[in-house]
């Protein structure tokens, strides 16, 4: 593995850890009020987006830190559509 | 520049716009209570993380993503410490 993997490793556990809290806090308040369905969805495509780009750059961090957090940006619009 | 690039700078307009919102909400209301200060610290020392790892790999659209969405964070924190 490249030495700079390891920075960004790191950035991505920091950078997926500080979204965790949001997809947790909604799921257990059901409070949707303060998230906009618009956003949400363009998160969630301009991740799939960096998915896709992690995917050809062929970057091991960037495809981790991706696909976590298009799972959480999932689950959001999931609450969304389901709470509201 | 490489043809994906262009799904990259896609993916830097969708994250970075999906995260001004905030930003502006936050300085117009000035209301910081729902923001946690570890949690912003944790995000702009990842974003500056991944910023560093894009500096590596020479990604322009990771680098143009990256020093926005520290912007962004930096100005969340200031928001935080001013208004708290």
């Amino acid at each position: 593995m490249d030495a700079f993997e390891y920075i960004g490793f790191a950035a991505a556990i920091l950078t997926t850890a500080a979204f965790l809290p949001q997809v947790f806090k909604t799921w257990k308040t059901k409070d949707v009020s303060g998230l906009s369905l618009p956003m949400l969805v363009m998160f969630f495509v301009g991740v799939a987006l960096w998915l896709v780009y992690a995917l050809f750059i062929d970057s091991p961090s960037m495809i981790a830190a991706n696909a976590i957090t298009l799972g959480s940006a999932f689950l959001l619009i999931y609450f969304k559509l389901s709470y509201n």
